[in-house]
């Protein structure tokens, strides 16, 4: 029997109502219905069509009703959603469903949040003060450390250092103790969230060639390498760092289970460039699972039948597969 | 008949002599003797082993040569080279090797030069005063402008406007002339060399998602939407910033003939990740035509059989289509 046929369906957002999250949901029942993992959508039931509905009181009801309908935990709309146009009277109601996705989990009742992309606009203008989803998130599951993006693909997993910051502050904030936490995070995650023993870690260089003997630049030697050595010290198999051009070919990939990148493109260009559709982005280091499709709200293409739902399809197998991981090692 | 049928043969440096030049050179004369394109090596004829080879007098013999044996300049080396031994005494013929390819070219003897990887510290060591192989070529082909590296593959081009300094310098060196004036030799070399009437440019950002609006940066606003506009004005094709992650990808691709990429590694990770091996690098802007696989001397495996001849193959094909393209443009 597979560990996760005992667990609990899976909790999945509304997102931004004016984009793409309600129709990739229903395109991902279509496609998941039959073999699972089973989800429940938390969403306004009464804006969904065009697949069979269910309003469940509960996720408890959801697991009976998944192959029949696509469960619905109800959470009205002030207003009626309208693809593409953001609605500042809708942010409670999105900033809702987290909060009752989240709490699901926390209590148990759910194995693991999957969120649809946000507008973080429309929420600033409705008083959302977290710099992004996974900052919020992390909040609600209240845990100390800071956290951790981790993307993964068919071909590719990526955590950057820096995230949502110019690149010339991410270079400067740079320090060993950063890389370290970071990437100390990401190792215990693949132990818990995906089953590897020993995640084997490529910490890239920040200069071309990674500074190619200091000639290049030094923090390659000065905050690079020290990270690495402190790695290694706790018995993290870490090697770097690695030149980042050369890092992520197909040769080198195999080599090892995550690239830690220093910034935010050095990370997203080569998982983006090898799998537009596929990645799909775990937070780790929460106490709840908790994974989103490796794309944005699409509002652009909103209503019109165009948005792909691979990411989000992938974001819930990744999802229950990591629920899965975790209850094992709980036993 | 196609252009190139009445061209000279190309001249192919020797490189590092420690290197795998030699046996990527034989690998290649196998694999295009039948069909050409036609190219002559400069290099020690002794040393060459495994497939026949003819020491020519010239260029001029070369073509009716090549089907039937690897045609050679004989440039003896000063000791013989030991794979992966760097030998300071065989400097001198390493960069003579250029020097006479680059001095055919010039003379119209060849129709373009193909440079098997150096190892510079090896020329460093003998004198050698150039920060690499592209630079020098520059000097000896006497050009005002600076050199533009240009990266190409099946699925991508791309060309780093800032190459081999330190991320934080390179940050700091980026201003809307530099900008425009390496995307305006790359877009008249893309008209001369690849016969594109009317290049598409895609300007890369700097920061993640090009400054989000400013709140990840400024320099996407201040430096390069100004350049791109300049570009605009100058009766070229150009967008831009576009956001970093998303422009490599596979849907993204098609809609552009380069990438003008900000930093070293935002050029070299994309066009890595697809091809490892298959790339070509091409100098623009030079009098005469200079193309070379995008890989090291590989010091580690020279000696051993295991070298991919794909991109100095690639490399003899891309300088064989660029002297094709000048010729037609010049009758």
């Amino acid at each position: 029997m597979k560990a996760s046929a005992s667990l609990p369906p899976l909790a999945l957002t509304m997102g931004e109502p004016a984009g793409i999250g309600a129709e990739i949901a229903m395109a991902a029942w279509r496609a998941l219905r039959a073999q699972g993992p089973a989800f429940m959508l938390v969403d306004d039931a009464t804006r969904l069509h065009g697949v069979p509905v269910r309003v469940v009181a509960g996720p408890e009801e959801a697991a009976a009703v998944f192959p029949h309908a696509l469960p619905v935990l109800h959470q009205p709309l002030a207003v009626p959603a309208v693809p593409g146009r953001l609605e500042p009277a809708n942010a409670a109601a999105t900033i809702a469903s987290i909060d009752t996705a989240v709490a699901l989990a926390k209590a148990g009742r759910v194995a693991g949040v999957v969120t649809n992309p946000i507008q973080k606009s429309a929420l600033y203008a409705a008083g959302f003060r977290h710099p992004g989803h996974t900052e919020y998130l992390h909040e609600l599951a209240g845990v100390a450390t800071q956290p951790v993006m981790l993307l993964a693909s068919e071909q590719l997993r990526v955590v950057p250092v820096t995230i949502h910051e110019p690149l010339r502050d991410a270079i400067a904030r740079l320090t060993p103790g950063l890389i370290v936490e970071i990437a100390a995070l990401t190792a215990a995650g693949l132990r818990q969230d995906f089953g590897l023993a020993n995640p084997r870690l490529a910490v890239a260089g920040l200069n071309p060639h990674a500074g190619e003997g200091g000639s290049l630049g030094r923090e390659d030697i000065e905050i690079v390498a020290p990270a690495v050595a402190t790695l290694r010290a706790m018995g993290i198999d870490a090697r770097g760092p690695l030149p980042p051009d050369t890092m992520f070919t197909a040769q080198a990939r195999p080599g090892y289970d995550v690239a830690i990148c220093l910034y935010h493109d050095q990370a997203l260009i080569p998982i983006k460039t090898l799998d537009m559709n596929g990645g799909v982005n775990v937070t780790l280091g929460l106490s709840i699972v908790r994974t989103s499709p490796d794309h944005g709200t699409a509002l652009d293409i909103a209503g019109t039948g165009q948005a792909d739902p691979a990411s989000l399809i992938a974001a819930i197998r990744l999802a229950s597969q990591i629920a899965g991981h975790r209850s094992c090692a709980s036993r």
